[in-house]
């Protein structure tokens, strides 16, 4: 396990490493609402699509602590509000629904129970979610293994790592098992504008496993491919359209552009829980816009004229035809993904 | 005119606007030695092609006044020196050589005038470069007019203005001239990581004009040109080798690859000067490194873990066959570029 932790049960919280605060500092904060837990998805406290689903439903839990009678004069009314204050915090990642819905169908089921039986009904499905989480993310890995050369340069974007879930990482987790089965890994980490994701966690999180890399800027990665040696990109992914098409942090299209023009395999890293089959294509996941700030300052500080206009896009859609395979816990998937994806979000 | 002026000569100084404080402070400092000027282009002080070629050769100038005889026991030697320590201040650029080689042409060929002829003569050939260098960026943009559409949606990397230049801009002027001819101009800039040019000068450049536009992180590019209209790549260039490969700020390659994948024409564009048909492609190019503090700081403070590996180029190439076309003061060259190119840079 991982010295640091993405976020835990303390019996009546939600504790959460404050991600805003790395690498400087190494901090934890106590959430006991749902409304906490809500804000602190949406100002990226804790990010990474696994991290905010298991997130969310620990804020579920949180919300049912405050639910004096489930059947009140509407229903489970509190519970579904706060479920829909939970989905409305960031609204690419499917994951984070996902993990709502499972919680949501438990907790209409077992509507009939007392109370407290209840409550601990949902807790328990937190829990165990958070396990499977990492459970998920070493098969991944595993599953990797047989793409990775004895030498591999990887070239990774934004955090994938324990810090984008609830322990060992998905995209950086490949890496993390590559390391670990001993192949001899060197990694180009690109610092991942605006937040600076690569820069702050997934560098940090490289030295805390003593494993090589390079920091590098957005900008560079062509050159990067066209004059030094990379075998292969992983990126991580908040949704996979039925058609293979990727969500995925702004920045990532760009890379999947420069790996094609240098014949440089491209893998999109996550758990089964990110495939979305009701969702055709790219073309219907909604890409989530944030504040100018985060491009118009840094720690606060303005690096831009006032006023200044800004288009802040925090996702964009890898088309699928861009995506060398797709790795899961359940297996590598390769194209035609729209035949193929099936088979592992529902196995046979 | 501009009203801000990037280099200017000040009887026996050579004024600089301190680019590295913009856009928070317009400032100006004055130079009176080559080793200053020297610095001040290694600092970025100064930067863009066509500005540091024309601050170099005021450097030159600079150095005469401390000459007190040509012939010396080593005849020209002290001039020879500025001028090697003036090429050496940023090797990607050839504009700097370009610059220099001209001066130094003169200052051999006419050695036998007196002491202060001699200086005359040297500063006079600086002052004229830099009249040329605004002449120049006027007929870039009135040759690339023609390839405008009436409403154009522009995307542009790093800075190519005013700021770049003596005066107008070549990339940036480009969009200057459609604007100033009535064509309905939006620009999408990017950041331009790690040294910010585009987030601190373009966008502020475009205010100062009026033009309307919107800053995006280096990463969206790809998203943009899927998602948006965009309906031209203008960027600026560094070197153009004899096979058409252009080095240009890094990034550069990224967006050539996007804009390629989007059916987006890419225009390079520059005065007749960064072609060195000496250089046969780009891989005969040097890429300058520069220090990893420009990634793990900003405006000072620390973005990353102390001791954070860093690769930081400042520069890419991209391949000719990405390249739509080259916009000169001569006029538009297409491919092939290994035929075309010596058509203007010797015109018959």
């Amino acid at each position: 396990m991982t010295a640091y932790r993405t976020l835990s049960w303390q019996g009546n919280a939600l504790r959460l490493l404050d991600q805003r605060r790395l690498p400087g500092t190494l901090t934890y904060v106590d959430l006991t609402t749902v409304e906490e837990v809500a804000e602190a998805i949406r100002n990226m406290t804790v990010r990474g699509a696994p991290a905010i689903g298991v997130a969310a439903v620990y804020g579920l839990a949180l919300a049912t602590q405050h639910i004096v009678a489930i059947r009140s004069s509407s229903p489970l009314n509190d519970l579904t509000q706060a479920a829909t204050l939970l989905r409305q915090a960031r609204p690419t990642a499917v994951n984070l629904a996902w993990a709502i819905d499972r919680v949501m169908r438990l907790a209409l089921a077992s509507a009939s129970l007392p109370l407290a039986e209840w409550r601990d009904g949902l807790l328990a499905v937190a829990e165990r979610m958070a396990a499977e989480d990492v459970e998920t993310n070493r098969r991944i890995g595993l599953n990797a293994l047989p793409l990775i050369p004895q030498k591999a340069v990887f070239y990774h974007h934004c955090n994938t790592g324990a810090l984008a879930t609830v322990d060992y990482g998905t995209a950086l987790g490949v890496i993390r098992t590559a390391h670990e089965a001993g192949r001899q890994v060197f990694v180009y980490v690109d610092e991942t504008r605006p937040r600076l994701q690569g820069a702050r966690l997934t560098a940090w999180e490289l030295q805390q496993l003593g494993i090589p890399f390079a920091l590098v800027v957005d900008g560079a990665s062509a050159h990067i491919m066209r004059t030094k040696r990379v075998d292969l990109v992983t990126v991580g992914c908040d949704r996979i359209a039925a058609n293979g098409d990727v969500a995925n942090k702004v920045g990532t299209f760009n890379l999947a552009l420069a790996a094609r023009a240098h014949a440089i395999p491209f893998y999109s890293v996550g758990p089964t829980s990110t495939i979305d089959l009701s969702t055709q294509s790219g073309e219907d996941i909604p890409i989530e816009e944030r504040e100018a700030g985060e491009i118009t300052t840094i720690e606060g500080i303005p690096i831009t004229a006032p006023n200044t206009p800004v288009f802040n896009p925090a996702f964009d859609i890898t088309p699928a035809e861009y995506i060398t395979a797709i790795i899961t816990e359940i297996g590598v998937v390769y194209p035609p993904f729209t035949a193929n994806l099936p088979w592992v979000v529902h196995p046979t």
